[in-house]
């Protein structure tokens, strides 16, 4: 392949000529596809399909006693958590079994902070002025809209192959109106990057002038593996606890993108301090969540092992949307005009194009009648200083749509550079 | 009967004897009963034990082409939105349907306002200083809870058989401070009588100097009548609009005591203002709530008189309970030492005995084996002023244990107002 940046200014011209004839073309058929929603497609979900048509008698949910049908068990049911403690390496006596989102326990967790303040708080994080929160860039825009609404200004800290730039983080804690910082450690959202060993060590050791901060530890994609080869995490309470912090951390998952999103079972994981706080404001907010869904997940599972069985079924689909996108973009190989991940795990590639041309593939791609996430999404504010980035999410198409709208991507990343070469 | 006030000494303390001894008796036999939860008891779940046999298949999930199994749809399926708008008389499009717990959508609505105000505040609630809520007493200590950990100053307002005392609540919404008043209006928790028309026109239309003033209006019991015969209530929406004021008020309600405690869905109903304004902070919240849950109720019941078909069965096993205890209680007819209310709906008994006496009643059902609701649940802060009322739950025991609980507690209620007799 020829590096665009090389070509003289007479062949780029040409070479926009004949692409924009061939985008032309795409623009008469009228498409209608989606890269835009990290959301499993429908053969995805068929996989848990017995899960809903499995039928739970009255003894079913009578266990030792209690009846799961019943009020009571603000926590979770017991077998919910030897379920997800075994799976994700948890103490079960850590972990708090909640409803059918993660985002909502997140949400919840610092709505309660900033009207109460957590365990560690001198007062509510409502009254303290300037409050910030780091977010690492690109991320997940509903994170960031949490922290932004609950008023924090947000600070952006590079995303590196290895989780955040960790000098810079260290830098901002010192300052103690920084109060916390989004993760998504595994697989993260949209770079599909691993923290490495020594990132969620430094997370875990650092020194923060807040006593109250918080990592809010989003380990969504925690057995999101595509093969058997997926990447490591650390158990950051291991590393946590050999400092003293483990009050610092706040781990969540869920199952919506192991049964059913928004159908599944969230948890929140804390260390005991922790734990004991958040079941106590909770038990003002509900009497409990919805048990039964809890205890059909463990029922349809059984173990854990069979979670992990049910994740290399779903991992083997997702892989082969990935194997799709990520061979168009080959296309871009030495062109020198954009750079994309690769993971191996999760539900997002991450592409970063020429600086200012990520609106304008956008716009490009939108003509094309190809939805893509918002630009700026994956940046506090929903806004890319550098307007390069966007996030791919190829998981919802059929492999005809996706092999499409990739190959009008490609079309127009290579337009848009095009566009600025010219420009020069 | 005899009015014990107006027993000789003598009398009165030869009946406290032969009365203990038989209290003595109880004492004996190592009882281990219940009349402190507000719960369904498994029979009433059983009613329900179809919906979670009934299989879900693929295509019973996907409707006009939306997959409920998936994300999306924040405020709820349009399907349960009907049901619930046919069953409660609620616009559709005013209704929000959420998860499995009403009261955490009250703690939310309220966590909200405080961190941000609702559409109508100034400002914040969390920066309103000397924030005052008025209490309905006796009342839900799960509501009075929500607010006294957010820091309301409780103002208690005695009910009437009518509802609250109105004159009381029009006084104290001149304060500005005053931001919002809890209400059952239908067999309300724990006394069981309904609002009167004039109570609901009175709620709707008073003067409130807090411009973000919110009745909390959790309809708990609205289908809830132990017969055909059922207590009417007034719409409070219909009657606030009339005065302008329907921003005013938050309706609640659920299927916690239809289907499943913990395992039903929960709806939010407003203005098409609150509406608008709820559904832009639960966006930040959640993706959305489970909707398979929904569906499922939906195809369970499938229209709104399958509903009351339903309920009706449920309320003649309730007013079996209720009979009961109704018959015990009618032991202490012409004593003039008890006072206790005879719902057509709802969940519970309330008792009024003698003046002090709350606490030593539930030291002696205590001591005999008998849980009853804390002394003073039903009051702000825990404390009933006058000690005096206890709220009976008789659905939760069997026939047989609901009878024996109930004997001692006719024999407690002697007890203690023979104690408070004889030692004048």
């Amino acid at each position: 392949m020829t590096n665009y940046r090389n070509l003289p200014k007479a062949e780029a011209e040409s070479l926009y000529s004949s692409l924009m004839t061939k985008y032309q073309e795409y623009l008469s058929k009228e498409l209608s596809l989606d890269l835009s929603r990290g959301k499993p497609n429908a053969d995805q979900l068929d996989a848990s399909a017995e899960m809903l048509t499995m039928p739970l008698s009255r003894d079913m949910c009578i266990v030792n006693g209690n009846d799961y049908r019943n009020y009571g068990i603000l926590d979770g049911i017991k077998e919910a958590k030897q379920l997800f403690s075994d799976l994700l390496g948890l103490k079960a006596e850590n972990i708090v079994v909640c409803g059918n989102s993660s985002l909502q326990l997140m949400y919840d967790s610092i709505a309660r902070a900033m009207i109460f303040g957590n365990c560690d708080s001198p007062r509510p994080w409502c009254f303290e002025e300037g409050r910030k929160w780091i977010c690492v860039v690109p991320g997940y825009d509903r994170h960031f809209k949490i922290t932004e609404e609950m008023g924090f200004e947000l600070v952006s800290v590079k995303m590196t192959p290895a989780g955040p730039d960790m000098d810079e983080v260290e830098r901002l804690v010192k300052d103690p109106k920084v109060k916390g910082i989004w993760c998504v450690p595994k697989y993260s959202n949209p770079t599909g990057n691993t923290y490495s060993e020594e990132v969620v060590r430094r997370l875990a050791s650092m020194e923060c002038a807040a006593p109250d901060f918080r990592i809010m530890w989003d380990n969504a994609y925690a057995i999101h593996d595509f093969g058997r080869e997926g990447d490591e995490l650390v158990d950051i309470f291991a590393e946590a606890e050999k400092y003293g912090n483990q009050d610092r951390v706040l781990y969540f998952s869920s199952t919506s993108k192991v049964t059913f999103p928004g159908g599944g079972v969230a948890i929140v994981a804390a260390s005991p301090r922790n734990v004991a706080d958040i079941k106590r404001r909770m038990g003002t907010q509900t009497i409990g969540y919805d048990k039964i869904n809890q205890l059909r997940h463990v029922l349809y599972f059984k173990n854990s092992e069979r979670v992990k069985e049910h994740m290399q079924v779903m991992g083997a689909k997702i892989k082969g949307k990935f194997e799709i996108a990520l061979k168009a973009l080959s296309e871009l190989n030495g062109l020198e005009i954009a750079e994309w991940t690769e993971p191996r795990g999760g539900y997002f590639i991450s592409l970063d194009m020429l600086v200012g041309k990520a609106t304008r593939v956008f716009e490009l791609m939108k003509r094309a009648g190809v939805a893509l996430t918002q630009v700026g999404a994956t940046f506090p504010y929903g806004k890319d200083p550098d307007d390069k980035n966007l996030r791919l999410a190829p998981t919802y198409p059929t492999d005809k749509d996706l092999a499409l709208a990739c190959e009008i991507l490609v079309l127009s990343v290579k337009l848009a550079a095009l566009e600025a070469i010219i420009a020069q």
